[in-house]
């Protein structure tokens, strides 16, 4: 039996100590506040939206929505980005992507201010995961990995740690991150060969394959730390499932987040958590 | 014995190619040109600055070179800089580093126009090879590691790619050139606990330890292709060296650089082509 690494517990942890800067915060004047920029009713946007206006609401932090009807022209849609990205009182942007098909989302991005680019997708804040500068910040889902680590005392120094995935939004960030932990990373990808072969060499094995249940047993041996990012709708279970097929996996490895309830629960609260940080840079 | 990998060889390939870039650029109009920035008289400097003359002479790139009082000030540095910086007719900007003392570099890289780039030293350069974007310049030393596998049709697909370092300027950027060219890469540092292990895993071991004659016999096995980055002046021997312990190494491994006549020779090509491939751009 591998011990779960509660991506709940984390967040609630996280959300304890975030509760607290926002108290200092506010009693210092700064009223740290997140914008949402949406533009359409896709159902994973309003979702996303839902969950991570809840989280701010619950720690404290203001949430300002800016929401654009789909047939948004690129000057208007780029009009109401520069309102949100010059305004003093807001301290982070949160950009729903992929845009409707009509719209170009890279002068938005590459007009973010890096110092509101909360969810890590600017130049300034890839580099600063790859240099390791402390500009920007780092992607949520990746960081969220990070933090689930740390929670449960599981220090990458000196461990092997394998990534499955190479993406900029996860692999790669999550790859740089672990190393600047002094993990010694190895990244797999689609071109990889004998992958399992790879993974059962780590210590931590991050999965990140983005097919759901598609990581088995074989790529696994005892006493591994495995933290799985995957997330998707299983329709002939009728539940959500991440990329593991943790029905056989958890029984070999040492340590596994579960889906739900592991990274997916943690991401939010580090995308408040960003929020946070910038009112405390601006401030 | 092994195949010896001659930086030798790939430069004259290389320069071939670009001598013939240059005729056409030339042809159209087009006089590529290298500036080269230099404070104070350093050895090193001066010993690169000659090689980088020497090898831009013979393609056909000019050379314009600033030369400044080891005791110039920050603003007399920082105005000969952007006279280059904004000059039309310079692509490329070669300057030392580091600095003297009581000089700051950070504002010049900071200000340095990207496409001028060729040494790969500014932030957008380092997210372009992160996030292989085609912004920007690779470090010039770990695009020669590149050169050198490609040149001996050598291809990292699928292999396994051990790297030892992970500095800015070698390590992390020929990680990620060589993961971007498919290999399953894995980065090896100081905190790596038992690395000849993990290097022997590896087809393709690319040393940038930066420790002259530490890397021997026990990091590796039968078939690997080994590329040695570092060099310096072994006062035993009087003869310069690699990190690799290449009288050691040679006879186990598939293939190997040497040192000298391996990566460092190829380098200087490698800078002057990117003067030519941001010409080709500017043009």
């Amino acid at each position: 039996m591998a011990k779960i690494l509660s991506g709940k517990d984390v967040a609630a942890a996280l959300n304890e100590r975030l509760t607290a800067e926002v108290k200092d915060l506010k009693a210092a004047g700064i009223d740290p506040t997140l914008a949402i920029l949406r533009v359409g009713e896709r159902a994973d946007d309003l979702s996303y939206e839902r969950g991570a206006t809840k989280r701010a609401d619950s720690i404290g932090v203001a949430v300002k929505n800016v929401v654009l009807p789909e047939d948004v022209s690129q000057e208007e849609l780029e009009k109401a980005f520069a309102d949100i990205n010059h305004d003093d009182k807001v301290h982070g942007i949160l950009m729903f992507r992929p845009l409707p098909k009509h719209l170009d989302d890279k002068p938005i991005v590459a007009a973010m201010d890096p110092a509101k680019d909360i969810d890590g997708i600017t130049v300034g804040s890839a580099a600063g995961v790859y240099m390791k500068s402390g500009e920007g910040f780092a992607p949520c889902t990746a960081q969220a990995c990070i933090e689930i680590l740390d929670h449960y005392g599981i220090d990458p120094r000196g461990k092997r740690a394998a990534i499955i995935g190479r993406s900029l939004v996860i692999g790669r960030p999550v790859a740089m991150m672990m190393m600047h932990k002094n993990a010694t990373i190895t990244i797999c990808h689609t071109k990889t060969v004998d992958m399992p072969s790879v993974t059962k060499e780590a210590d931590i094995v991050i999965v990140a394959a983005g097919k759901m249940e598609t990581i088995g047993a074989e790529y696994f041996k005892p006493g591994q730390t495995v933290i799985d990012v995957g997330i998707g709708w299983n329709e002939e279970k009728q539940k959500l499932c991440g990329d593991v097929k943790f029905d056989e996996v958890e029984p070999i490895v040492d340590a596994i987040t579960p889906v739900p309830g592991g990274v997916g629960s943690v991401t939010t609260s580090v995308l408040i958590s960003h929020v946070i940080d910038s009112a405390k840079k601006l401030a």
